[in-house]
């Protein structure tokens, strides 16, 4: 399934290189104001086009297909469409007897028979998490102006002046990873469930559903693991809530507590790195060297802080809609 | 919600000192011979008793009250309950003044207007882990001989020997958090999809329903971060999908490559430290000291190991299940 | 799967003649208060014992395992139990021979390869309705004082007088059918929603799963297919939505509309008939003449209206929560 | 939610006068062969034009926008769109006032907010069937040639002759409603379960989706509430579960059971009657005399039929899933 929320609930779809990307956003209240404009800037935030990103340049419009009319939300589920213009599929048609390393070629075409739209990475392809930013964008109006969601990158390639990290990988010609942080501001207490409804479960849940992705601590995260209780714990100092430190990064019991919260994600070296790999042949059965051609971005990280913040807002409109601190028709 | 599954259904219920603690299970095919001799293993190495965990004990025999006939299971939901007998409620109803820190004393409170059952955490209480266990047990059953599921302590209080971090935390009398670490050998390519049914956003959802767990990193994870694209690319050797390295650590768009799945969990320090703290008094209004009394384990990190088989295997006996690996009726 | 629900989540489980049945209701608020005793009244509308229903008695205590703290609920899963003693499972033994016709002996053992529990219909049999209704008691609680949900016997073996119909029945030893009408008075406009989740949908669905129904109709049901529209057609009358008629039966558009809201179920003779039946005999392979042992009911209609105000309450609670009519903390 | 189906999800969006209408569904198998003409038939079938239908004249193209490659599914989700280009709004914006009798006018202003898109309906109009019709194409590609779901008209207006009752319909100048029976032959036995996942309760709940239904029955249905047990019981002749008589109409215990599945819905009176009507005007605030203009059935029973099967092959389709009988990649 490729859908996630209880009552907001996000399907994307679409593929790199077919003829659209888009999603389809179920559950928004009435009555709130939007309009195509209202996407530009994040959409225009994950674009490619500066230094170490992708150089294919697309218009990225949101075609508002269903849901919204006279500039408002109706209540009915909202449907956006992005449509492809410029795709260079024959880039990619030669290179199917190399399932690049890192890349779901190899497991897609496993699972899905060869079926799958392989051009571009199809439906893997980073370029639906346009769909992520565009429900994002959404979610973010839900939670209003008192409720901040924000991600930054905070290391590139292992050094934290992201614009150094990423000077080394052009001039090593290699791609490289990063660390992107969110916080978010706010909050109410009380959102989230213990188990499986826990606010670090559904976050990590929509997280991990964005490419390169492969880890997320929240709080102290894994340096909680080399500390001792007494150093740990949040001393809680008012009936607020608020605590003198922040090492839980604002979920205790898997529910907010009033606090900032707080997390910070892996993301993975770009995959399609410029230097020379080698990998099976599948047609050979032989290991053989290949070169990624197509446009790719050298760190991918760089482009994930406002997808990052699209899915955290998701799922925390998702959880204001359960504990009805949102209206079911917008005021 | 506290239910998480789409084919393989765990609904987990109960209070550390109300009448019981159980879990319902729904969709584990017919035929599966299950008796209740099958939990004791994994019980047993959840259980408390050992240096550094909870002298609470409790007998934690599984009542199967629904679901099984004639050692075998049935088809219908399978329901398994275990009694509460060994609880001492009067040590909690005293501390209500002073929410705990990093316990979920606070939170409860403010969402659920206190009517939360508070006695030993009431419903936020590791002791419902014994119901992630036992769906766990079945979930390995459902995977079989050939999957094989294992989690074990790789880190105790930032030392690598954990029985020398134990011995430390002992010491300063203190608590301690710790790193585990799962890996799962013998699954099939092409278990999970993009997006919001990755592997990666199922596993961590799951993981992060343990109380304690604050992070979670696939493969290289952030040390990932830090990579080359040349250096943490998995090169395919051979058409089985195998890999020269794993950084990967066995999940690709989402889905498995066939090769070892492997993710480490960094658990926090117990919260309930031996030490005296200091926190809000929600009576007085005032920052004051107190101090934890009941039975407590000083690093929960030792219990999690089998608790994270249990939840990692619940996933994917579900995804096996979707895929078809998993008969429907049992052979 | 064996759940249904949104927000007001049900899950029923056991076997007629296993350790016992039981439901397990997830998100219920907060602070409702609820006892053992609150059930009684249904439990006992829907126990057999009266002329024409089973001489079976069960004590049908529910004991509520979770959940529950201080007489009021606690925001975590309520599970309630009932235990299963007065059985007499040798009396189905021996019958495995004759999958009996209307019931689903036949299709279970198709189905479920022979592992199910087919003591006394096993998982399938008519006694899990008491998690209905038990269920049904919570959400009655929830909808509160001013929604009325009403069932009541309409017909019995095609007669209007249900009295009648059960003495033509008990004069024939035969089993009958019966006619249940349901009404709700009290519903707040705007409840459901076009499409998938309209009443009629999610009614329709929660009320099939009540063994022997086979029909449902809405307001004129079955007789608008007759009718033309200016007939049918419910003029409004005031800005309450009031209208002069109610063939619609209180809903439009799937959505309940201020009125009434009226429906009426087909419910089939009880398949277990004193006569004597011919059908297959699975080890002869021959059609041969058998008789139904065991206790039960000439017309299981007659069980039904508690059990269906119950499924009834269920849905509507489930909707009431979604429109933020219900609160997540009960005051 | 506009969205139903566990493995086989389908999601419902549009507007009668917005963009376009359109459907995404997820989880249809990798490799199924399809094309836009593939819908055409299907769609021809439930499009207007012919006596007793609206005279609005679309095009109804598919636009297949995901999840097709190479005319074969690929695994992903899929998207298809239908512009709307024959509206004409404006007969609907001077029609506020009178809310409808029949239609979602009032109940949409009430719950939306009036941000409903009240134009033709909106989100709520027939035209949405458009996107049940394509759902059903794939669907019943699914279910493969040996399994045949064929719905038709027996009665139109009280009348089983369907051509005479329109006729009277016409002469009355009035909408009519009609009675539709749906059959599904070649079923496997197994699909359903007891109690919320039986055969009935998901085939309810979807019927229940379409426009203008208001009763369903099973089998003998309705007037199995006045059959003897020994007549309504069907008799099992031989282990392929064949039986004597069909009252059950291929459903026991919530499970298929390899005979014919039979079951009929009612279609109420098109609520947009050529005739004068009376209601609210909510201007006024006084019961007023108004007539519908636009373009309308006379009997919207005549264009169910198509959109019947299309609702019971999802349903279907999903069970063969769930129950392993099509497989993840088409062969």
């Amino acid at each position: 399934m490729n859908a996630f929320g209880r009552l907001f609930r996000v399907n994307v779809f679409g593929e790199s290189h077919g003829a659209s990307v888009g999603v389809n956003i179920d559950g928004v209240p009435a009555g709130l104001p939007l309009t195509a404009e209202d996407f530009l800037p994040d959409l225009e935030r994950r674009k490619g086009g500066s230094r170490g990103t992708t150089p294919r340049k697309e218009d990225d419009l949101p075609h508002l297909k269903s849901g919204v009319f006279n500039d408002r939300t109706t209540g009915a589920p909202i449907t956006i469409l992005f449509e492809n213009n410029n795709t260079r599929s024959a880039d990619y048609e030669k290179l199917r007897e190399f399932p690049r390393p890192g890349h779901a070629d190899f497991v897609a075409t496993e699972k899905y028979g060869g079926y799958e739209d392989y051009r571009g990475g199809g439906h893997f392809s980073g370029r639906l998490t346009l769909n992520l930013v565009a429900a994002g964008v959404i979610a973010k109006k839900l939670l209003g102006d008192k409720i901040n969601v924000t991600a930054r990158i905070t290391e590139v390639g292992g050094i934290a002046d992201a614009e150094a990290g990423l000077e080394a990988a052009i001039a090593a010609k290699d791609s490289v990873g990063g660390i992107v942080e969110c916080t978010v501001d706010g909050l109410p207490i009380g959102l989230g469930e213990p188990f499986f409804d826990s606010v670090e479960s559904l976050i990590a849940h929509a997280v991990f559903a964005i490419p390169a992705v492969k880890g997320i601590e929240f709080g102290a995260g894994f340096a909680a693991a080399k500390m001792k209780g007494l150093e740990h714990n949040d001393p809680i100092l008012d009936k607020t809530g608020k605590t003198a430190t922040n090492h839980a990064g604002g979920v205790v019991g898997g529910i907010t507590n009033g606090n900032q919260l707080v997390f910070r994600i892996a993301v993975k070296p770009t995959s399609s790195t410029p230097k020379e790999q080698h990998t099976l042949n599948v047609k050979s059965g032989e290991v053989e060297t290949f070169s990624v051609k197509g446009r790719h971005d050298l760190c991918i990280a760089l482009r994930v802080p406002v997808v990052l913040e699209a899915v955290t807002a998701m799922v925390l409109a998702d959880l204001m809609l359960q504990e009805q601190r949102i209206p079911r028709v917008w005021k």
